[in-house]
């Protein structure tokens, strides 16, 4: 049993005198699930947990840390992958669970908007929003799990990026508790509003450490009636590239997905043993998985078809699911694939994003040289290429040891960022800095924008306890 | 002949020893093509015209006026209407056109995405976007005339929004010379890129106030192959509002243009002597003129003349262009409406929006308390509907006086901004704010919307030489 120091004791005092009864936790059991992410690689130990149920709780909660110099870090779904919302390894932060801010407040399908509240499971919104015979177009694997204020938080990606954008992009406004307290209230679901700053556009993808989301205002679209889905089998990444950029000519921008996935990765969930079996006739380099999506009045399925018919230079084999079940299919063998690539152990995970005319050449050079340094690695390679957003995950060979597990990923991860770095990339295209990419990122970073982004902290949190230590250093004072 | 005081000298033998021949405007003549606006209400006496050609040429002047707190405002085409990029009326601000920074820099069809310096004007933006197959979705009368750096600056709108958004949804990348001369490079074509703050979301919108805008990378999207244009004439504008939610959905989300003209307007634009002629058979309180553009295998028409044939409860009549030069008449009927509309004297321009939901009741309850309270005035109505934007101008009666001008816009500019707040509207969707609309946004905005406002501009701007005295009030120092 830990022994805390004077200085969190007060803490705990303050906040426990403050909150209405069970807002806190503070024993190790109850602590537990909010102490750890959901791919267990990331682990802090919390000073306490509170759990507020309306915005006035969270203000409340702030004034006093505020007051007593409390560090906190928001917390959602722990989906993130990034260290951002568990606590600091080396104790003291108290973590706010935004999980029971959980009301959808209000939607319209003549705005096509919504107001969610930040602790909404990201599934539940998009229920809601179907529901009104619209869509919520945030679409990736954890989003029966994350909740909405984390994906504001680290504006999301996912699958509809190429369509809809990304989180940023949907997002029409926001509720923000304030570091020291004050909620600012920029919700609202004005389509167009051009008075003076677009303050939301600071927390958004601000990993907590500007601000505490706790609603969020969205745009939504027309839901699909007609959604199409196929997969193809190309020779090479070049072929995919190349029929991207035919297919969003001539299906009329309705892609909704263009998902990259090579031979390996196909290999990985035929071997599942969850029953799955090729769709296509042999075995091809590389796979893309198509969705194009569309209400009313276009013939989507025969646009897809035809378009996928008089591409027949680049596409070698190809199916056009004939319906639900088979799309649902097609989906689940790049989903079988994203869960048991680690085989049950830990592996390397990157999501690094180039322009998309150089993704070819990026995947081509980064499994060159990861094959030529390490060859007992292996590779799997997916990712999101309408957007040139790759994941270039790295699976240790068997019985290795934890420290060499460790030495692979740093070797690994060097290579693929150096080849990131080469095409003008980014080493982190969807899932933001947190912990775990601080240090590749401050490695990277110019000075301005270090500069200015420090000037953003320290006029935001001068104090330095929103999420310190995440994105930018600990308590770095960057500014003038 | 003015005599300038000893400081304004001062600042002036400083920029003109440090910058090459042929930078600097100081004589009265030479300078008056960048002392008014457009529209020509807008009128400030700058210190000195800058016309730097490069990026550092920027950085050189801005160390220099930063060094010696020398106020500037940055320009470029003049046509934002809200005074904010013409100099301050008491004088001593050096106005710095970016009109010579007009390289279009790069372009790729298969990245869909462009680089092109502030300076360019928007349509040559357009056309470069247009020769590579591609399209720059920002499209609004002004393109002829207006530039890249102040569609970025004030986040420009138009009639592509309810497709695409607004001129922020468009940016992938900036490049800033910030307060105090250094650059800032956030120019890439990444489609997605989490790393840290997204900081170029700070200079958009900022009207000048927080750097300026030196060139800027823009997301493209496939040219269209087929554009329809429509117009219907409509019983009321509820009628329009429930077309609008009809058509996105059965259109397929294809629309890039849903725009609301009431009967008034359309007078105007008959009796402007331009030889127009109304395109339907008898007169409507209101018309809507609808375009939907696709590239690729859609049949777009067919979509199009299905949908208004399918909507003959809301639409009364109507005509589908079956030509490009008829479409071309349509939109002239706006076009010439937007150009006469004051008939060649001032008119009260405003530019409000509401939830799209409020839209027919806002324009129902804002033309009763107009012509209840200034009968004498004539009002006209239109705008982007689809996001809920209307422009709603007032034209006094002929031979008024000045000083009845002046009071008549006051008062009916209330009345609109009155029913505006009643709805929960912005009193600027797409203008910004400036100097015109400072007041009434200062009287409006919330202390904590206002403070956070505070520390951005302290933050980026300590000395309050950027565009000061625009959106905020001058020198106001509100932070911390």
């Amino acid at each position: 049993m830990n022994v805390l120091p004077p200085s969190n004791r007060k803490s705990l005092a303050a906040l426990s005198a403050a909150m209405p009864e069970g807002i806190l936790l503070t024993a190790e059991a109850d602590m537990a699930p909010y102490s750890r992410d959901w791919s267990g690689d990331h682990y802090g130990r919390p000073l306490a947990v509170a759990r507020p149920r309306t915005v006035e709780e969270v203000s409340t909660l702030m004034k006093i840390c505020f007051r007593e110099g409390i560090p906190v870090v928001p917390q959602g779904g722990l989906t993130g992958l990034v260290g951002a919302a568990v606590a600091a390894p080396q104790g003291g932060e108290v973590v706010i669970s935004l999980e029971r801010l959980n009301k959808l407040r209000s939607i319209s399908g003549i705005d096509f908007a919504m107001v969610v509240e930040a602790g909404c499971i990201l599934e539940e919104a998009k229920n809601f929003a179907e529901a009104h015979d619209c869509v919520l177009p945030i679409t990736f694997g954890a989003q029966g799990s994350c909740r909405i204020g984390g994906n504001v938080a680290t504006n999301a990606g996912g699958f509809n990026v190429l369509r809809y954008g990304m989180t940023r992009d949907l997002v029409l406004g926001l509720e923000v508790v304030l570091g020291d307290g004050r909620v600012w209230n920029g919700l609202k679901v004005l389509r167009k509003d051009n008075r003076g700053y677009d303050l939301k556009q600071l927390f958004i993808g601000s990993e907590g450490t500007l601000g505490i989301i706790t609603a969020a205002a969205f745009k939504l679209f027309p839901r699909a009636t007609q959604v199409e889905t196929a997969l193809v089998g190309l020779r090479s990444v070049e072929d995919a590239m190349a029929l991207y950029a035919r297919a969003r000519r001539e299906c009329s921008d309705l892609l909704t997905a263009f998902e990259l996935i090579l031979r390996g990765g196909i290999d990985i969930a035929l071997n599942a043993g969850t029953g799955l079996t090729d769709p296509l006739t042999a075995p091809y380099p590389v796979y893309v998985l198509i969705e194009a999506s569309a209400g009313g009045r276009v013939d989507l399925k025969a646009i897809l078809e035809d378009f996928l018919g008089d591409a027949g230079d680049i596409v070698v084999d190809g199916v056009v699911a004939s319906s639900k079940a088979q799309a649902e299919r097609l989906w689940l063998l790049r989903e079988t694939m994203v869960e048991t690539q680690g085989g049950g152990g830990r592996y390397l995970r990157t999501d690094v994003s180039v322009p998309i005319s150089k993704l070819a050449d990026f995947v081509t050079d980064a499994l060159a040289a990861l094959a030529h340094h390490h060859p007992e690695a292996l590779a799997v390679t997916y990712g999101h290429v309408g957007d040139g957003n790759v994941h270039l995950n790295i699976v240790p060979p068997h019985n290795s040891t934890p420290d060499a597990i460790e030495d692979l990923f740093h070797a690994t991860e060097t290579i693929i960022f150096d080849v990131v770095d080469r095409y003008g990339g980014s080493i982190s295209a969807e899932h933001g800095i947190g912990r775990v990419k601080q240090k590749a990122f401050l490695d990277r970073v110019d000075k301005v924008t270090l500069d200015i982004a420090g000037r953003l902290k320290d006029a935001f949190d001068p104090k330095h306890i929103l999420s310190d230590g995440r994105i930018l250093g600990a308590h770095s004072r960057i500014g003038v």
